[in-house]
């Protein structure tokens, strides 16, 4: 059957290309007599895949050599008591609150440690990124939260905070690979891969080697980031077939041109749609424009009936998953690595149809 | 390209019929215009596979209704910490030693309690399952763990130790659906995915209502039991590819008759390279014969030479994984449910004619 143009938020679209590969493969891997699925992960075959993801993407994003770069499980939400178990060695951090995600990890670093909240954006619904006033960082905090792209409302960092000393922690889920990002700026960055990546389940950590130590009395041997450096990420099974699609995605990557490239077309497609949505008559974007984010565009019509017309019948044309998260109504479209520029033309030529029609 | 016969250990073969199905589907599936793996984990499409799966799996393992099962991520080794995080609220569990996972299960346990070992196999490199003597059961006890099966040592508690009032504990890892076990003897089963089930990434739960509650302080909220039978294992996105891929293999099982069914299969496959080993003048199984697992089948010709030549020479032949656990050497043949009559039959023939080249 046709495919869709799938506006997800995650999990989200894939390149086609590294479908149908999957796909070929999906029986037998290459000379392997087996489907990647049914590999052992201390197999020659998956040591070389693994190696190769990890190889491709520290390529993609310059990954000094100084970092070490984890295949992991259980998502941002595991990463969220992780960092803290792992950092808060003084325990007390300082985050910024721009959005769900960010007090979910703030709430939960709560609870091993003291949170100082440098500045929240809640007052406006989340629909900025707030000024920070270096004066209120606390120069002996363990590290310095943020998260760099807001996935429910569509914010993002445009310059990063100068934490000085303090490591500079991100959750990174929905813009990893989408933008240049100096990984020199940070400790420790965290994705969940469902977003722009790879399947749900494998989460990617890359910690700067003096971060890794001692962890918090109780910690979980699985939350100890020294446990799976010193494994290679293998010290229990990994997510083996989500590596695997996730090297499939970094090797489409690369044949784009890597991140300068995508970044490229990623700032065409945002602006194909926050431009339409800043002449139009009938739709706005929530967001303040420094802000907007190049992945996460939400959008509405200021009329619940009308939004819900617009998601039903933008679906029947085949362009989907365009409503806002559960607890924003609205519209969204999230626009990944993997949104080609033809659903992007596709959605705003819908939905100058729409509003035309609903005026 | 020929497919061979995979006795790898874990991640391990899937039968090939859900293997062709999720290759039909993996670019669209039915008719949602996109991959499993793109899908939101929150849409409808999504919502009926992983309710499908709870489903089958309720009907294969008649589940009772005052258990809940859960899909979480994290494998057996997070289920290590997690059991006693949540269930040592006395702070004592008792343990049977029967191999290297339930060593490692009882040393995660031991950093949130006291752990009492009820017994070993230790003393003979755990090839049998020590007699246990009720009087030295803590009838005060958390709960009661033991491994089911045991991967590495190929042994299995072919009954089950009463525990009285202390819920018994198991990992199920390795037999988890090859074989009719009474759930309501369990007050918890956890299996890691890739053996019997499907892809890495994957841990099934299975846990009495009245075990639900509340966890030792600092408990990561990913650990909590409790916020994933609330949220229906959707408080985060869950791996849903490999929840998918497991719902095929439930169907597939129903189609095979179920468990009962392939537990028959299973003990005519394990039964022809038992009298295989038991009459043969090269090799030898390692287990007592009582305590013999149906799934993973341990043997050796006590030359390690020759087990390198057997290893070498199955492989050439299309039988491949067949080393032991690197922690022990010798050979293991892992027969998990996908593993056709015909594999094991293969390997027979290719043992009796190793046997008569080589002695």
């Amino acid at each position: 059957m046709d495919r869709v143009y799938n506006f997800s938020a995650g999990p989200a679209a894939l390149p086609v290309k590294v479908l149908e590969k999957a796909q070929k493969q999906l029986v037998a891997y290459e000379s392997a007599g087996m489907s990647v699925m049914e590999m052992s992960h201390r197999s020659a075959a998956f040591e070389e895949i693994i190696a190769n993801a990890q190889e491709m993407l520290r390529r993609l994003m310059n990954i000094p050599p100084n970092y070490h770069v984890l295949f992991l499980q259980g998502g941002a939400s595991s990463q969220f008591s992780m960092v803290p178990m792992n950092l808060m060695r003084q325990g007390k951090a300082d985050f910024v609150i721009t959005g769900q995600w960010a007090k979910k990890a703030a709430e939960e670093a709560a609870r091993y440690g003291s949170v100082n909240k440098i500045a929240s954006s809640a007052d406006r619904t989340f629909a900025y990124i707030p000024e920070l006033d270096t004066d209120t960082f606390d120069r002996e905090a363990d590290y310095f939260h943020i998260t760099v792209n807001n996935t429910i409302f569509g914010t993002r960092f445009s310059s990063l905070p100068d934490t000085g000393n303090v490591p500079l922690v991100t959750d990174m889920s929905s813009s990893i690979l989408s933008e240049v990002y100096d990984v020199n700026r940070f400790g420790l960055i965290y994705a969940g891969a469902q977003k722009n990546i790879g399947p749900a389940g494998l989460t990617i950590v890359i910690i700067r080697d003096d971060l890794v130590g001692t962890t918090l009395p109780g910690t979980p041997t699985m939350f100890d980031y020294k446990v799976h450096v010193e494994n290679k990420s293998l010290y229990n099974t990994p997510p083996t077939f989500a590596v695997y699609i996730a090297m499939l995605v970094f090797e489409w990557l690369l044949e784009q041109g890597g991140v300068s490239a995508i970044q490229r077309l990623n700032e065409e497609k945002a602006a194909l749609l926050y431009d339409f949505l800043d002449a139009s008559k009938l739709f706005e974007g929530t967001v303040d424009r420094r802000d907007r984010s190049l992945m996460n565009v939400p959008f509405v019509t200021g009329k619940p009936d009308v939004d819900a017309k617009f998601i039903k019948e933008a679906k029947q044309a085949g362009l989907v998953n365009l409503g806002g998260h559960r607890s924003v109504g609205g519209m969204r479209a999230s626009i990944y690595n993997a949104m080609p520029r033809e659903g992007v033309e596709a959605l705003v030529v819908f939905m100058k149809k729409f509003e035309a029609d609903n005026i």
